[in-house]
């Protein structure tokens, strides 16, 4: 047996103002794979003195932290290295002191990028692991700045990284710890001051889909979805989390669902800072962005990796990965397409299509663990894995579409991705394509045609095939029993 | 990015005297993947009567089973098909009725196979699939002939098809359906009679394992392990089941945990035949195969299968399916079986260096679901797979072992492979090997010494080395305190 060829390792290093990051990865057919994460909170930023001078303290957690990245540095090749300071390292006036150890603690140079730079690197990230090529904005909140971007495809078109952070804001703005009116307005407005800059400019060129990258528009989302919130970001919510926060006196007090320990002390800042974007911005609704300035940094160095459709990057990888039947996969595919459209009275949203799709190519994962209950293991591994272009609510359905994919047939459980009569109806025709392809041949399919009033469903088939075809003819009346007994009417019917 | 060439399909065809099976798998880097599993219960056995004519019902079951495999036939290669009939055929006069309408049904002949040849190929089917290259007695209990084979590796030295069956008992002992003891003693009795004639040709062969294939013996076990035993067959847990069994008056109230409806007609018949060769070639222990007849046709047809050693197949086709990194799992395998042979104090059972093995080539698998709970995922994985060369206990406890493999430290549950205290010393030097080799070069593993007495381990390290590589130092500090935790003492010493 031929063995694969092991590839080789990546790493990228983010020097940030709150926090340092190791990512160490490979590349596995075409999607990235987590070796190593170490993460160091060494509060940089909140070294720095009113002269922008890094303590000797800041300097030594910062120097303590690169010896232990070092180490695993070693075994990686040079060209597969990218590390980068951001704000703090930009601001301190005696960032030489601390850069000039680095190097020879690291025995590679910092690059201490420009803030716009910092926002380009973070649109590439967000570009490699988000679906859809719409003209989109972008906003990262870091430590001491926030990067905001618009772009489309690979390219962005207007990058700026301003000066407030949710480090920086809390010192500024919670300083005293409490969580008034007074201290949230004020922090809120001190944001938008930044912000009004760049209005003019942004609403002029506009956008159509807006995403958030980095920890803390990830906090927020993890916060919504614990209190059983869908996950589009929208004022209203972020309002809500505010007036959650505001029935607590001080900081330490915080005792919100889903809120972690680790990001309780920048919550109320990073929140400041979105409304205030929100606002000033006028941004209707947000979604969490799958990567920012580590993916960034890594994709850059694998550039093979740029593709023009993350999505069918995504599903392509996933079927080499898994070693799928790919032209079996696609024959489903394009089956359950051909069905949808002959439904055009369904209407469903925009995004059913593609997840249609993704379900229909990734439909024999799970049997390649087993067999025997393939369904659950094709949620399980959809659930787990890093799905680049697909956000979460939709990797949540494709996980339950794939779960019910044969085999009794049970209802979906609530999701956010569609809705529910849509879901019901992918379901429907994905379970219909499989039967229909389940020859593996896709010379051998039968001429067929299938009607569609309301929610009924007649398939067509001509009275000779069905009788050449046994099994199918037996599947597919099994399918429509089952249908029908979940209330979507289906019968099927031989024609001459 | 290229994509995977799409392996072939083959099919297996088992017209059996109880069921007809049809098995569809492809091949995917060493591993037998099923795509299809068709079973009908024809109960051709049943259909033949005094004079050993199959009856017109019995035949037309046969047929239509066959129209319904034959759809699936037409999409596979001819020389990528074996369709095999046995005992129930061999036995009918007027078995060339059904034959030639098969024949022509099927679009192939099919071939009744001889007692023999029928042994020979289980013999197949369980050699590829079992670990181990010892002298073994495979015991094969089908509807109308059992199967009794000894040989090594890929080479049967004995094959007998003897005449006694557990369909063909059930209707000979316990025609009334009374589970009495006059009943199993016959049917007891009438088995030893037809194992009479090889008892000394065996013996005088004499064999080191035994195992048992097909589903009579498969059923058997899941019976104790549904009651907490454990999965080695014994006589005296045979003789449980019997007194449970006989505990109720007749069959059809048999209500014994871990028995399926499926297989309650035929479990006092087949209990009666494995007690019956227990007893007479004096067998102490059995455990199940992974594999029989059809694994044995469809093996036999992909000879490129054909490794000398089951188990490292397994592992290396586990690589490359996860695209794990296999340099790397050596370099772990190597240290695993290098600091064991450090603690030859320790006295281990002989599986457990090849279940260190096996768990440290496989230890990143996890990761390839996702970088956080890799272990719970690789747990999952090993778990639900079929890996070819271990038993269900051995999977069990590689599954447990690298759920542990790195993290918080934790117990190990009840398991059946290993004495606990020999299971809870494999976990702990993979763990230590994990962390010596996490930079993933092997020319940069430091010079060490393990120290072991009793269950203390002492490791000792350049000091040197530890003041370099800070990372390894934390890791194995906080190692040897989890360790410690646990009871299981362990120091890291520095040593000039």
């Amino acid at each position: 047996m031929e063995r694969n060829s092991v590839s080789p390792l990546y790493a990228a290093i983010d020097l940030g103002s709150n926090s340092f990051h190791m990512w160490v990865v490979r590349e596995v057919n075409g999607s990235v794979q987590t070796l190593a994460k170490i993460k160091r909170k060494v509060r940089l930023a909140a070294g720095l003195n009113n002269q922008n001078e890094l303590s000797q303290e800041a300097i030594q957690r910062g120097l303590d932290c690169l010896a232990i990245f070092a180490e695993r540095l070693q075994d990686i090749k040079p060209d597969h290295i990218r590390i980068v300071g951001t704000a703090a390292l930009r601001t301190a006036v005696n960032a030489n002191e601390f850069l000039s150890q680095a190097h020879s603690i690291l025995g590679y140079p910092v690059s201490v990028i420009a803030g716009e730079e910092e926002a380009r690197i973070i649109y590439q990230g967000v570009a490699h692991t988000s679906g859809g090529s719409d003209k989109r904005l972008v906003v990262d909140i870091g430590g001491a700045s926030t990067e905001v971007i618009i772009g489309e495809g690979f390219d962005a078109s207007a990058l700026t990284s301003l000066k407030i952070g949710c480090v920086t804001w809390l010192e500024r703005y919670f300083k005293d710890r409490y969580l008034t009116s007074v201290n949230f307005d004020a922090a809120i407005n001190g944001a938008k001051e930044a912000i009004e800059t760049i209005i003019e400019r942004y609403t002029h060129q506009g956008w159509e889909t807006c995403v958030g990258a980095s920890g803390t528009v990830q906090a927020l989302q993890e916060i919504m979805l614990a209190q059983g919130m869908d996950e589009i970001i929208t004022l209203p919510k972020l309002k809500r989390l505010q007036r959650q926060a505001m029935q607590y006196e001080r900081l330490e007090d915080l005792d919100i669902e889903g809120l972690t320990l680790e990001r309780a002390l920048v919550f109320p800042s990073g929140l400041s800072i979105l409304i205030a974007l929100f606002e000033s911005l006028q941004i209707e609704s947000m979604t969490l962005a799958g990567g920012a300035l580590r993916e960034g940094l890594v994709y850059e160095m694998m550039d093979q990796m740029r593709h023009h459709d993350v999505c069918s990057r995504t599903i392509s990888s996933m079927q080499q990965r898994f070693q799928l039947d790919h032209t079996h996969a696609d024959n489903v595919s394009n089956m359950a397409l051909a069905l949808l459209a002959q439904c055009p009275g369904w209407q469903l949203e925009p995004p059913a299509e593609n997840l249609l799709q993704a379900a229909a190519k990734l439909h024999e994962i799970g049997a390649s663990i087993e067999f025997k209950k393939s369904g659950d293991h094709a949620a399980y591994l959809i659930k787990h894995m890093d799905l680049p272009g697909f956000t979460r609510a939709q990797k949540n359905l494709i996980a339950e579409l794939l779960r019910r994919h044969n085999g009794p047939l049970t209802s979906l459980p609530e999701q956010h991705a569609l809705s529910a009569p849509s879901a019901a109806r992918l379901l429907r025709l994905l379970r219909l394509a499989i039967i229909l392809c389940h020859r593996r041949d896709q010379t051998c399919l039968p001429p067929f045609s299938l009607r569609m009033e309301d929610n009924k469903l007649t398939l067509l088939l001509s009275a000779k095939w069905l009788i050449n075809n046994p099994l199918t003819r037996s599947e597919l009346t099994q399918e429509a029993t089952r249908q029908t007994d979940m209330g979507w009417p289906m019968v099927v019917t031989a024609q001459d």
